[in-house]
């Protein structure tokens, strides 16, 4: 029997875990507060790492099974040494792949096998923002950013494209995106 | 003679050709129109894996030295297998490496030697929104984010605080999560 045709593990996702997750959440709101964090090191350059370990969950500090390392630099046209993608970059990747879980999620909760889903998120950004050769017109960050979702999946259109909404509706990253969120800055020395 | 103390590379950046290279977009705007790009491919339940490879920009299709991989999943307490970060821990990862590349290069345009910077990210987020536990009051996304910046440099604070402005001022990153950013979702079958 493969994981997609256990009633328990739809899609590689635990539904009875997943329904009890959120009966506890429901119990205890306070589960449900999270703060997540990177670390972030400047090496030369635009060349930084970040490293993900911890973060604050479920009422308690928790640990990833592992620690992450992700780099990013810009390319040479840009001026600089192409050491991993531009910080730009990442939020294709986040979007893709929040949207992603979601719909695994809750393609699962309404049992509805997914044979594969992949995407191409892609991004127009007009450099003159960032660059500060516009006279304000030209924003710095992306002027609109496109992702196309390929599923397949036994499931009928109108099916496919009621998970797609659901998950878009349930999106931490896209509401990220599409909506503003207060970023603060602070420095310190040393 | 280290790369910090060349006239040339400050603080590994080539700042010759940073001042050509924002000459030659002077020049012609065109250049400055890039079209980033991230492939994501499902795995299993919350994990997924997305590529960078290609993009557009400075009027040509290019290609970053190497393609790079990064993993996001949920972790246990979210019903994942923690296979990676989850995708909102990337956009403190892609705030934190732009305001750090923006500061790099705008502290060797202006000369100003940086020894070190690090950051720590934190984004507070209230997953009642995406549980769909929430009567519409908690948002999906994060509810704030908070970048602290540590910087080791022999420059003044003043010196370094208008680093800093002026890199918040023309961060992509930055301006993408604090407005709202169009994001146009196509779904595909097969």
């Amino acid at each position: 029997m493969s994981a997609t045709t256990d009633s328990s593990h739809v899609n590689g996702v635990d539904v009875a875990t997943l329904f009890a997750t959120l009966d506890a959440v429901k119990d205890q709101n306070e589960i449900a507060k999270f703060r997540f964090r990177a670390q972030n090191r400047w090496v030369a350059g635009t060349h930084s790492v970040s490293t993900f370990s911890g973060f604050y969950g479920a009422m308690q500090e928790m640990e990833h099974a592992s620690t992450t390392e992700v780099v990013s630099d810009h390319p040479a046209v840009l001026v600089g040494q192409d050491h991993g993608p531009t910080p730009v970059e990442y939020l294709l990747h986040a979007v893709a792949a929040c949207l992603t879980a979601g719909l695994a999620n809750i393609a699962s909760a309404r049992g509805v096998e997914l044979r594969s889903v992949t995407s191409t998120v892609e991004g127009d950004i007009d450099l003159l923002g960032v660059l500060g050769l516009s006279d304000g017109s030209v924003r710095n960050g992306y002027q609109g950013i496109k992702v196309t979702l390929r599923i397949d999946s036994d499931a009928d259109d109108e099916t496919v494209r009621g998970l797609v909404e659901q998950s878009r509706k349930r999106s931490a990253v896209y509401d990220a995106l599409v909506n503003p969120t207060p970023v603060e800055i602070a420095v310190v020395r040393g």
